[in-house]
């Protein structure tokens, strides 16, 4: 019988066995009176089984194994069983989740499918952020990403909080980026797209029609902040073939869930296991270098997860060129390098912020030094001057 | 101009003013840089404002406005707006949120419309749940469905990991009980109905489409667990005019967001403010008298925030027929007391359970003592021999 198997890890004053037996029953049949005996057949097919129980330094883990027949799909049934009521009592943090192979939705891009749309091989692909967040014009945008667009940049989004305010709708801000990205095309022929994840936003009232009216309007990617919705609008978005467009999941809110050590969710869980199930496409996450207190093996768990399921990651914040060579090291290839002030503020403008990213790119492959003073007068000199390396 | 405010509680060691400020800049403009002072007036409009900065015993409270501009509508825009990038930070606790008066969707139904459809007027309403909560046929159901309604019960629900299982699916659940709900009303002409809140699960790929088929098929409620599936879903299906029936919210996973002291959300924000916001007609949440530490200072600005907005609060766990008398003291009239084994468990059976209510009701009315010995040998004696008062 298939399982779903979920570690838990308690406190050092808990009674983890007692613990583990009361989310194995509590979260499956849900009570086990004497008087059900006789249907113990039908009711212990459902029940949760305590695997095993691990002492740590400072506390308790158990691993709890459900049948997988009690949760067939979905992220919410998931969660509600894995951790529903049980989430209540504040008792324990989730540190892995294990599903069967080919439980959720699968992403329908993933790493691959945004290669081939961007026509980008081997290396990793450069991302930016409009900024500043919220107070530019749709024209403002538009110019925006021409400038970069022409510098070379793969993907460009929107920043997730921006809304459809008044004059700068997500449908404006497609309308008027559209003739942008089709000139970039026509200019690089049979060299692939760029992308544009617009941000979707606003009440679950209409939003699936507002995410199929995009695409219809020419969004070729969408960004949503999954941990905010619900992954169960991620997946109602990815099962519709009418958004046939790769989805880009933020991290907006995702600290609710996993930003206490002792609670919640694993970030691993949060945004690698729960949207690589739901169908994203590519998943944004705080990486180490920027002021967000995360660490190289948080980091590892997202991005391990992901890859696993051929989502890409998308490691953000703190990214700038003069750090290339490390990202090198700690990514590989297979990874969108997000940067948002690491462009939009570049001394010489957006521009030069990404062709700083291609200069270091080259110089990284020719094993080429990145002190300043080894550098040739030009963006990436004006990069390292500015952020350091 | 319209403000959203939201109060930020951080530990005894933190910076509050420069946290706040980081809010309110961070989550709005996003980057507030020196060659934007041409467009001052336009970023100026969406920049958020620290109000007030307190001292507590323990750390600190502020204040932060935001221009409801920036979030015209949603609750996943909002939750990505006060708290989604700076909530990986994991330095602060939202502790309230205030929103424009008519911000978001109204509930339809709440404690108004669900007295209505019930017929019960003055009084709580009485609420049972099917147990076990997994391993029953839909005839097992139909059968207890049948012997609670006979003895007055108003409202009984799913369990809310109930999914939809081979053999026991939510339609074949409302198949099976749709002709006792409909005897039990023709049994009553004039009473009003007896509603069964049918448990909505699944993956959001057809999760609308499943919700618009149980209503046709007869489910006169819906069960949703909107912080597991997220509250677009709940936004989504309020909305929709073919799902003209009461949405209860029940809080599986609320914990994750509320678990942890210091982190997340109040309690009296995930399960009042977010699910009145996005058209929630009842909550349920811990009451303080089951194994969950729950205070009362929780459950208040929990029910608070629910009948503000004219939805039904629903405290469970722990609710058992000899301690009406403190239940009607804590939560007066508008309420439904929702009993799990305190209803199914009952040494008589469940209808004697449902009778144990009515009887502590009236014996309550009647100003008549609750110990054992003055209790004539019945339902409610029973009861208080069982589970105490």
């Amino acid at each position: 019988m298939e399982e779903i198997v979920v570690t838990y890890r308690f406190g050092p004053g808990a009674d983890p066995a007692k613990e583990a037996r009361i989310i194995a029953v509590g979260q499956t049949a849900g009570t086990w009176d004497e008087k059900w005996a006789s249907r113990s057949a039908d009711l212990g097919r459902h029940l949760g089984k305590v695997q095993d129980i691990r002492p740590l330094v400072d506390g308790y883990e158990a691993d709890v194994a459900f049948p997988a027949v009690n949760v067939p799909d979905g992220i919410g049934a998931l969660l509600t069983m894995i951790y529903g009521k049980y989430s209540l009592s504040g008792r324990s943090r989730i540190v892995d989740v294990r599903l069967p192979e080919g439980w959720g939705l699968p992403s329908r891009f993933g790493i691959r499918g945004i290669r081939q749309k961007t026509g980008v091989r081997d290396r990793p692909l450069f991302m930016g952020i409009f900024k500043p967040s919220l107070g530019l014009s749709p024209s403002d945008l538009a110019h925006l990403l021409r400038e970069t667009a022409e510098a070379g940049l793969d993907i460009i989004k929107d920043d997730e909080i921006m809304p459809d305010l008044p004059g700068c709708t997500a449908l404006d801000r497609i309308r008027a980026c559209r003739p942008v990205l089709e000139k970039v095309q026509q200019k690089r022929p049979g060299q692939g797209a760029m992308l544009y994840a617009v941000n979707l936003s606003g009440s679950g009232a209409g939003l699936h029609e507002k995410a199929r009216l995009l695409v219809k309007e020419g969004a070729n990617a969408l960004l949503l902040s999954a941990p905010a919705y619900g992954y169960a609008l991620l997946e109602e978005l990815v099962s519709d073939p009418e958004i046939g467009v790769p989805l880009f999941v933020h991290p907006a809110f995702a600290g609710a869930y996993s930003g206490a050590s002792d609670h919640g969710l694993d970030w691993g869980v949060v945004l690698g296991t729960l949207p690589v199930r739901s169908g994203a496409d590519a998943v944004l996450y705080p990486a180490r270098y920027g002021s967000l207190p995360f660490s190289e093996a948080d980091e590892r768990r997202i991005a391990g997860n992901l890859r696993q399921g051929g989502v890409l990651p998308v490691p953000s914040a703190g990214i700038h060129p003069g750090i290339l060579p490390r990202l090198m090291d700690d990514y590989g290839p297979d990874v969108a390098l997000n940067a948002g002030t690491g462009i939009m503020d570049h001394p010489m403008g957006p521009a030069a912020g990404v062709r700083a990213f291609f200069e270091a790119l080259e110089r990284w492959e020719k094993k080429e030094p990145f002190d300043p003073g080894t550098i040739p007068g030009g963006p990436l000199k004006a990069a390292v001057e500015k952020w350091g390396r």
